[in-house]
């Protein structure tokens, strides 16, 4: 009942897709929480919740989802259920279809990532409409029941997203690029700037909105990102090392005065206008 | 009459601050822009707006600007306009305070840095209220006549900006640290991205808010960024070091698969939030 559940909860159940939204929540703070912003109905145990539900979404952080999606078949199994779903909105996908891979059930399991989010988390962190307009993967569907894939279609559909179709490891690829890479660049940028404030405790009064963006995502939690930064680990060191190629051509043509090179350096970065307004 | 000069010319104008606004602009498809835009009462040539102002705002890439404040300088002096005051908005500081240290009138000059802007540049991206709530570099001041500095506070009180005295070598410390290094590390992140691009045509049907605020910056035009980066060419490369040890010991963190280390690594760059809400 985090970021990503939660705000699915309260759009699914406003705009009528589900009927009960059923919530698991250890932590009881997070779980009254959860009751009291509507991100669901009821909040019960896992095997109830298990129990009760025909589409049981799994947002958690990738470590333990690799745990939970075989355990959640097998609870499907064991209750005769093959006609329930389970899907996770995990950030890497190679990992998480992996765990299932040789599952029974496994065509009762579809894989998604919902392209969407925030640098915040907890139950407090979910909101509607977060999901508007944005992309959601659905990785190895040819693995998956084409019944189950239109159904979780039609739930990413209600949720106004565009679906993307790929294989598990090239959706890895591609998060590596446009997103877990973000996310490292800024994680290192909060540590260079906080380095520099022990000795001068004012440097902040001047960050400006500029600073504040690119930084936006050092607050990312660590319980989310440790996972899927190693989990996608050489997919994230490949654009790692080409983000350093380029950081080191700055760097150079910088220490170098070469005017006309730095020039052309962020003319080439520039066409990043083709694809963000 | 870009972002800045511009924008200033709206609020400064609307707030009662300004009688009249007169811009100057050589590129006349942007001279029609910001008369249309209201940015201005009028455009002059460069000498009768210097002759006819009681305020002179120097607001363009910091290259130019060395050379323009001692011109200015010295058309004050001809015309015997001892009264008048000049300022700049630039980016950087020392090698612009450089350019007048010796003037004779060097007294009517006010070093300034209102940190404030959008990536955007030109007429059609000045806006009201660019600056309410922003700090404002007043740089040795001084240097400048007491009096003269009064009214340019005024002036940037009348902006809503927060002034910060210092002298500029040390403006030039923190502007690479809160500015100019987020500025390589988005433009790195563009270059970085781009050149997957070429194999892969859909990367950015994936990219999500995360990514676009990161990667915002890199959108800022050349002809203001290469003559900060190179002005500001030893902080900068102090700083792009720095991020750089971060970003290695990120990279063999990950490539240990050393989550422990990940973890405090993400934990230390989480601190920022005491800074950026």
């Amino acid at each position: 009942m985090g970021l990503i559940g939660g705000s699915m909860g309260i759009d699914l159940k406003k705009r009528g897709f589900a009927g009960t939204v059923i919530g698991v929540e250890n932590v009881s703070v997070n779980a009254e929480a959860a009751l009291r912003l509507g991100l669901a109905d009821e909040i019960t145990s896992y095997e109830e919740c298990l129990k009760r539900s025909d589409i049981v979404v799994v947002s958690v952080p990738v470590g333990s989802a690799v745990k939970m999606l075989p355990d959640i078949l097998d609870h499907f199994k064991e209750e005769g259920g093959e006609g329930k779903i389970v899907i996770d909105t995990c950030s890497t996908k190679e990992q998480v279809v992996r765990s299932v891979k040789y599952h029974p059930l496994r065509t009762r399991y579809v894989a998604t990532h919902p392209m969407a989010g925030t640098e915040y988390s907890g139950p407090w962190a979910a909101m509607p409409n977060l999901f508007d307009g944005r992309a959601c993967i659905f990785a190895d569907i040819q693995e998956s029941d084409p019944k189950a894939v239109k159904i979780v279609e039609r739930l990413y559909d209600t949720l106004n997203m565009r679906p993307i179709y790929m294989d598990a490891s090239n959706h890895d690829v591609h998060a590596a690029y446009v997103s877990h890479i973000s996310h490292v660049t800024s994680f290192a940028l909060a540590l260079t700037v906080l380095d520099k404030e022990k000795d001068e405790k004012h440097i902040f009064d001047l960050a400006s909105g500029g600073f504040s963006s690119t930084v936006r995502l050092a607050k990312s939690s660590p319980q989310m990102w440790v996972p899927i930064l190693t989990q996608n680990r050489d997919n994230v060191l490949r654009v790692i090392d080409t983000y350093l190629e380029k950081m080191r051509l700055f760097r150079d043509a910088i220490s170098d005065c070469d005017s006309d090179k730095v020039e052309k350096l962020i003319e080439d970065a520039n066409k990043i206008k083709r694809i963000i307004r």
